[in-house]
Order: C-alpha cells, then sequence, then structure tokens
C-alpha cells in the first residue's frame, strides 16, 4: 500500500506498510521530567507523508502540556509542534512531496478539510474540531498525537508544509507556532498593517520577537511595547523603530491615539484599557497570547473611538506556507538558540525565567 | 453682520445680530422635575444657522443628563440631540442653508475641523475634543450648550443636517442618535454587513429597532436577541427574518458559530462571551450602548476563532448625512410615539420601565 518512493528514486528506510517504532522525548506525569521513551508511529494511509525530523522549537506550551497546566493532558506526552525534517516515504495518494524534500509542521495534523472553514483555508478552526499535532485525538485510529521531539513523525500530505530553500532548517522551526501565531493576525487586517501604520507589538519573547520583524517587513513603523528598559536595545536590533517602556506614565500618555495596530504577545491576562487608549480613532488590537480571564473592560475604550480588541489562533494552512515564502524572501528567521534533545528539561526551567533569545531549538542529531 | 435672508427672500423673525431668548424645558437639579424655562441663544456667528425646532426626539441619555447619573450634568440642563427644524436666519459665511429648509442637528455641535479625525469626517472624535448639543462648553464664548427641548436654537453650519424631503419630519428626530448610532457601525464593517451576511442585532429598543431596519435594508439576514418572547412578533415586523430569546439555551447553543455580525445595543453591561460564541470564524461584535465597565472576556473568546469585540460611537457628519439619505430613499423611519412637550416628565417615567416602541419624540408645537 505505501509507497516509499517515486519510480526511479531510492530511499534509505523501509517500506512502511506498518507501524514503526520511534524514539523520543516526553513525560509520565505533571510533575515528572522529559526522559526518552519508545513509542508506535501509525503506517502510512494513502495521503500519509513519514518524516525524519531534524530540528523541534521548544513552545511555552509545550511546558504547559507536560505540566497539565490546562487540565487536559494524556499521558505520556511527547511534545512539539513546530518541526522541520525530511521527507522518507509517503503513501500512494499524496501528490506534493517527494523523499527528500524538506518539510515543515506545525501545530496541528488533521481536520475534517470538507467544512466552510476548512474549505476557506482556515483548517484551525475546523468546525469538526481540529487535530493538535500532540495531546489531541487521531480521528481514525483513536490514539493520542505525539510532537515532534521525536526522530520522525507520520503527518497527513494536507499538513505537511514545504520548506522553501533558502530559509536555514536549522533556525525555522519556531516559526511554525510563533511565527504564524504573530502573522496570521497581521495580515488579517491589512487596513492597518503595513506602509504608513503605526504598529505596536506588545510583550518580547518568543512571539514578540517576531511579531517586530513581521510587521516591520510589511513596511509598518513598528514600535516596542515592553515592560523591561533592558530589552530596548534588543527591540530596536530586531527592526523596531521605536521602544515604549510600559512603566514609564509619562511615554504611555505621550502615545495615546497613535497606533493603528497593536499585536499584543503577553502570554498572561493583563489590563487592557491602558493600551486601547494608544490605538487611534478605528485601531485594532489583537491578544495573541492571552488564552485567559481578562479584567474588565470599560465600554467607552472601545466606544471612545471606534476601536475593537480582537484575537487570533495560529494560523491555516495557505497562510502558514504563505508566511514560509515570505521569511524566505525576506530573509526573516527567529532567533534561537540550539540545544541537544537532552538538554530539555534545562531549557524548560530557564523558559520558566524567560531566559531565552528568543526560542529554543532542538537539534535532534543530538542527545536524542 | 447677520443675515436673515438671500437676496430677494422674505424671513419672519427679526435680524440676529444679537442674543435671542429662546423658550425651552429643562431641569435644575438632579432631583428634578423637567420645567418651563428661558434663556439665551447666542448672537448668530458669521457661520451660524438659526433653527425653529419643530420636533425633539427623547433620547435615553437625556435622562441620565438631567439626574447626572453620569456626574458631569451642569445645570440647568436643557436636554435635546435630535432635533429637527427649519432655518430661520444665518451668518454671511453660510453656504449651504437658506430660509425655510428643512434641517437637522445630532449629539454634536462643534469641534476643530482641522484635526486628522474633523478631516476625516469623524467629527466625534475631535482630538481637541468636540463639543456636545447640550451640557457642552461652548470653544467660543465659555457658556454650557443648550439643547433642542426649545423652540430654536443656533448651530454652526458644519453640524447642520439637510432633511431629505421624502423623509417625514415628524418621526425623523431619532434618526440624529438613536439612527446614527446603530447606522455607523454596520457601515464600518462593510466586509460583515450586507447580503450573504448574518447579522444579529442585540436588544430591542431605540436603538435596536433601527438596527433591525438598517440591517435588513443593507440587504443582511438579520436575527433579532431578546431577552423578552414577547417582542418576537415586533422584531418581524421591524424586519428580523429570525429571533432568538436570549434566555433560551437551548436556542442559543444553536446559533453558536452563526453570525458575521453581532450589533450590540443593550445598554447596560452585560455577559459578552456567551455573544462572542454566537459569531463565526472572523466574526465581529460592536457595542454601542454599554458604556460601563463589562464583566471579564475570556481571551479565549476571541482567539478561537479570529473574533473582535469593538465599540462604535455616534457618528461624523459625513455618514450622518447619508444615513438621512439611505432613509429617504429606503423609507426607513423610527417608530415612535410623539408627546407634546409638557409631558416630558411623563414621558421619562415610562422610558425608566422601557414602556415607548420605540422612541418618544416632543412635538414642540405642543405644550411648550
Amino acid at each position: 500500500m505505501a509507497t516509499t518512493a517515486e519510480p526511479g528514486q531510492t530511499t534509505t528506510i523501509e517500506a512502511r506498510g506498518k507501524p514503526t517504532i520511534a524514539k523520543g522525548w516526553g513525560t509520565d506525569a505533571a510533575d515528572r521530567p522529559l526522559r526518552p521513551m519508545e513509542f508506535e508511529r501509525r503506517a502510512l494511509r494513502p495521503d500519509d507523508v513519514a518524516i525524519r525530523i531534524t530540528y523541534a522549537g521548544i513552545c511555552h506550551s509545550d511546558l504547559h502540556q507536560c505540566r497539565n497546566d490546562w487540565h487536559n493532558s494524556v499521558y505520556p506526552v511527547i511534545p512539539g509542534h513546530e518541526i522541520i525534517g525530511e521527507v522518507t516515504a509517503f503513501g500512494p495518494e499524496v501528490t506534493k512531496y517527494k523523499v527528500g524534500d524538506l518539510v515543515a509542521v506545525g501545530t496541528i495534523v488533521d481536520a475534517d478539510l470538507t467544512c466552510r472553514e476548512c474549505i476557506a483555508g482556515w483548517e484551525q478552526f475546523c468546525l469538526s474540531g481540529s487535530i493538535y499535532t500532540y495531546n489531541g485525538v487521531d480521528k481514525i485510529d483513536g490514539t493520542i498525537t505525539k510532537g515532534g521531539y521525536s526522530d520522525h513523525i507520520v503527518v497527513r500530505e494536507h499538513f505537511v508544509f514545504r520548506m522553501p530553500e533558502k530559509l536555514d532548517p536549522s533556525k525555522a522551526a519556531p516559526l511554525l507556532c510563533a511565527g504564524i501565531t504573530t502573522w496570521s493576525p497581521l495580515r488579517q487586517y491589512p487596513e492597518h498593517v503595513g506602509p504608513g501604520k503605526e504598529v505596536a507589538v506588545a510583550g518580547l519573547g518568543g512571539l514578540g520577537h517576531l511579531g517586530v520583524k513581521f510587521a516591520a517587513a510589511l513596511g509598518a513603523r513598528v514600535t516596542m511595547i515592553t515592560t523591561s528598559p533592558e530589552k530596548a536595545a534588543d527591540a530596536r536590533e530586531l527592526g523596531a523603530h521605536d521602544v515604549i517602556i510600559s512603566r514609564n506614565e509619562d511615554e504611555i500618555a505621550a502615545a495615546a491615539n497613535r497606533f493603528h495596530f497593536i499585536l499584543d504577545t503577553i502570554p498572561v491576562a493583563h489590563p487592557i484599557d491602558p493600551y486601547l487608549a494608544l490605538l487611534r480613532r478605528g485601531g485594532r488590537m489583537v491578544i495573541v497570547g492571552a488564552i485567559e480571564p481578562l479584567p474588565s473592560i470599560h465600554g467607552g475604550s472601545l466606544i471612545m473611538g471606534n476601536k475593537a480588541l480582537g484575537g487570533s489562533g495560529v494560523g491555516g494552512v495557505p497562510e502558514t506556507q504563505e508566511m514560509l515564502e515570505f521569511c524566505a524572501e525576506h530573509g526573516i528567521l527567529p532567533d534561537i538558540e540550539t540545544v541537544a534533545m537532552n538538554q530539555v528539561n534545562e531549557a524548560y526551567e530557564r523558559l520558566l525565567k524567560n531566559d531565552v533569545r528568543y526560542r529554543f531549538v532542538i537539534d535532534m542529531s543530538r542527545g536524542l
């Protein structure tokens, strides 16, 4: 059933007519560190692609899931939804990829592809429910999906992205979650983001640093809003034209009515009204991080000035591919620190202290 | 200085080179009923228009201001910002109006007209501050502005609207506040409101009933969301294609992911998350009534589905004139009950009990 290579092409891995054993790292319980594990990857379905994983980004949500912060973890958890790799085999219905292709996988690996949202390219909001890359339930066999902290993965072709040649695969992984999460909102509001527009990015972390790069590359005048004066120089290096220290009341007051758009990457609940005051008439602010109950917003903060507060969740398949092409064209890559697989627990501890500029990437060739 | 008529035209009122005495109704204190009062209207400035008032709508905010609910009332308060009348005189720089023209005045009577918001036609958000039709401070002489519950008013030409001939002046007054307040948000979101779009209007009162008429006339499929089953028939008569009773959990659950747009006219703070759940992916909800702290919104209600919650405050001069033309063209008028000026206190009591379908209009020829 499964095809391992195109006619005339050789492949180094065995035929995938049956399940394979993957090596990876995962957790057994909320209070346990990650450890090496072996687990099964399914036999290739007709539209599946098998991928040898070369790099996997560490997302803050990996840590949340390992520690069951969202009360939905099913153990063992094998995290990782920022995946770069190489095609090693594919099912007979696969048309887009061949063995050796450099590819990527992001936060979701399945959806019905027939509902209005899937048809419109918003698979992450599939009306039947999209399937997360890990800690999700496979639609066909009911197993719990396992993520990218492993040597290989099997993914439905539709959810595999082509990596542009110009994009350094050792650095690109965070684009698949942090990247698309910040790219999508900037593209959803084209009247508010672009040349001649004042765009602020609130929060300088894994998401925020890519938000600055994207907004600047899209032609906007970009201001970083951060609590930390020591991040000002960093922000300018990333492409910010201006920096506002949010604890400086004078700077905040001076920025009233200024921004067309604020991309809010702050990962926890925080007061919203002070940011809405920085929007100009008709301005839009979009939160991408704070999946929590927000402090009360005053109706007048929205009504006075016809403003709006939106949210945005990762991105669909077409716009993720579009983002990768844009990054290749504009030379955009995340700022990362590479770690070996067996350094993941140390990386998590540093992540908790925000001690990373700005994202960890696991090199799967080391320490697995 | 002031001109009372165009060359060759006669006018029945005396020249306006000096202040005039107006008759009206107002309040002396938060706990006092309205009573007849006399007060001064300014001498015509070069760009002023004098208007004999024929009808004035009663807006809920009139009641708030009379009773000092917003802690900013300066007594005596002469309310009224939904004004219909006839031009009786004009200053030498006035170019758009002549004596006898049927005109209207809304919620604001001055702004700087030089800032970026005024230039863009959003005078209500003038960066120097727009001046309210009553209980505002005149920019030139510092007096407190006095509204439409009176026999005449003097208004800067820019803030006077031309009443289309087809529009019944005895019914049109509420368009100047309730009308523009619901029209503006529907026009600000053209991708969400129009043919093929599912639009809900939450709250059936003075604002909501016009929201239904506008949304239907703009081609949307309109659903009224109301707490009151007894309003269902009314809503359909106003043009709603469907009605959802918000206290019916099954109806609410069945409407999840349905609407492109929700116009929220509910005048008090209320939970927002249940309404956000009714929006489809990319949907927009706009509040126009609840100028109060809102209950906490969950970040996930916005993030899941790329939704947004906006606000909208009345409207600018160009879009107010546009709305009046649209109403004339589509035969849209508020549903009103006419009262005499000396019935205003009784009308207020009924307003407090929501006992009006759907707006009171004072006939200034009676009971002044």
